[in-house]
């Protein structure tokens, strides 16, 4: 049996998990604009086109079993494949958040606008900044452009307490937009969700790199969920 | 070195495992009294307990690095370790989630009774069942209880449907009201997510033993997340 060279194969992996996760980017994209120019026949494109990421989760999972198997790496290249195996299942779940996101905005698009969306657009962009970032830090292997990645999900966090709290007043003050205000604060509440996932890709990266586990060190009663 | 068999080290693995399910459980548990008997000290009590869950999380990922890298399995038994690893950090995840109930809990409690709870207490019994019982078909490889649970996660979605509309009405019509209504929203949305992430063990499991990948085959556009 012909074995190409193991590094080779991890080279392969890479690249598809970039892959991967420039399809997911386009998803979130493309999410936003199908909200923001109020365009449902874009929402529904984007939830057709998840299978193409759940494919590539599929088919990564797959090819780190074969790794696994054919070549029985050792120590680091063992901790590389099982990190690549998680990562793909981030970036699934990612996909997932920006079906979500389309499920609302084909909800929202058949009612008048509540309001110009500038923070949610802010939100996405973080997101989906931080999730190639992490990417790209895991391909690299660096553990500085993780740590980045760390850093910016308190902004994400922060946009979010913000707009919805915009989004309680708006509510309290007229009843009639309760529930399209409530399916803004989900789509808000996904994109923060995105960020999360983009931070875990990133505290793996750390773990990989510098072999200290920062996952679970956020102190107790420090979540980052606050609705208060 | 001595090397204990595979299979005893598999057996403590499996072990552990039940033992971090035991964990979240009963996280999940605690998390609704202190929501139910409006207990904010039982409250903080979880969101400290939540580390306790993440230490075994850590400890089964590094077993299982180690049982993969000692003893280089194969096929199936590669397949099991594997799995063994994503689910740990599933629950980790429905950990988490207690976690935020309890956050929320917090909250309401300083906050005058909106409603008897009865929905969320059904949800978190249905989705603490799932947690176990998907954990019981990982250990004893039981394809058919893995698709049980499957079948569950619909009626937690039905459940949070109908109690969404029934929040939606109480703020439409007392808007005094929001604010509390939108934080038992999000309660009953972390119950459902904790189904999902059963659902997740479920379908790793059904690939274990049938080699059949059942996630991602949920056809489009019948997302469970539905808002409207």
């Amino acid at each position: 049996m012909l074995q190409r060279h193991f590094d080779e194969e991890l080279t392969d992996l890479k690249t598809k998990l970039l892959r991967m996760a420039g399809l997911a980017e386009d998803q979130i994209d493309k999410a936003l604009t199908a909200l923001v120019a109020r365009d449902s026949a874009l929402a529904r494109q984007v939830i057709e086109r998840d299978h193409q990421v759940n494919a590539l989760d599929v088919e990564i999972d797959e090819d780190c079993i074969r790794l696994l198997a054919l070549h029985q790496p050792a120590a680091r290249d063992l901790r590389l494949v099982t990190t690549a195996m998680k990562i793909a299942t981030e970036l699934e779940r990612i996909s997932d958040l920006a079906e979500n996101v389309c499920e609302r905005a084909i909800e929202l698009n058949d009612e008048p606008q509540l309001k110009p969306y500038i923070d949610i657009p802010r939100m996405a962009k973080w997101a989906r900044t931080m999730v190639k970032e992490s990417i790209d830090a895991f391909v690299k292997e660096d553990a500085m452009l993780a740590r980045k990645v760390l850093a910016d999900d308190d902004f994400v966090d922060d946009l979010m307490e913000q707009l919805f709290r915009e989004l309680l007043s708006f509510m309290l003050e007229t009843p009639q937009t309760i529930t399209r205000a409530i399916r803004l604060s989900f789509i808000s509440k996904y994109l923060e969700r995105m960020a999360d996932h983009a931070t875990n890709i990133a505290e793996l990266v750390v773990y990989l790199v510098e072999g200290k586990i920062i996952r679970h060190t956020t102190p107790p009663g420090a979540s980052k969920d606050g609705l208060a």
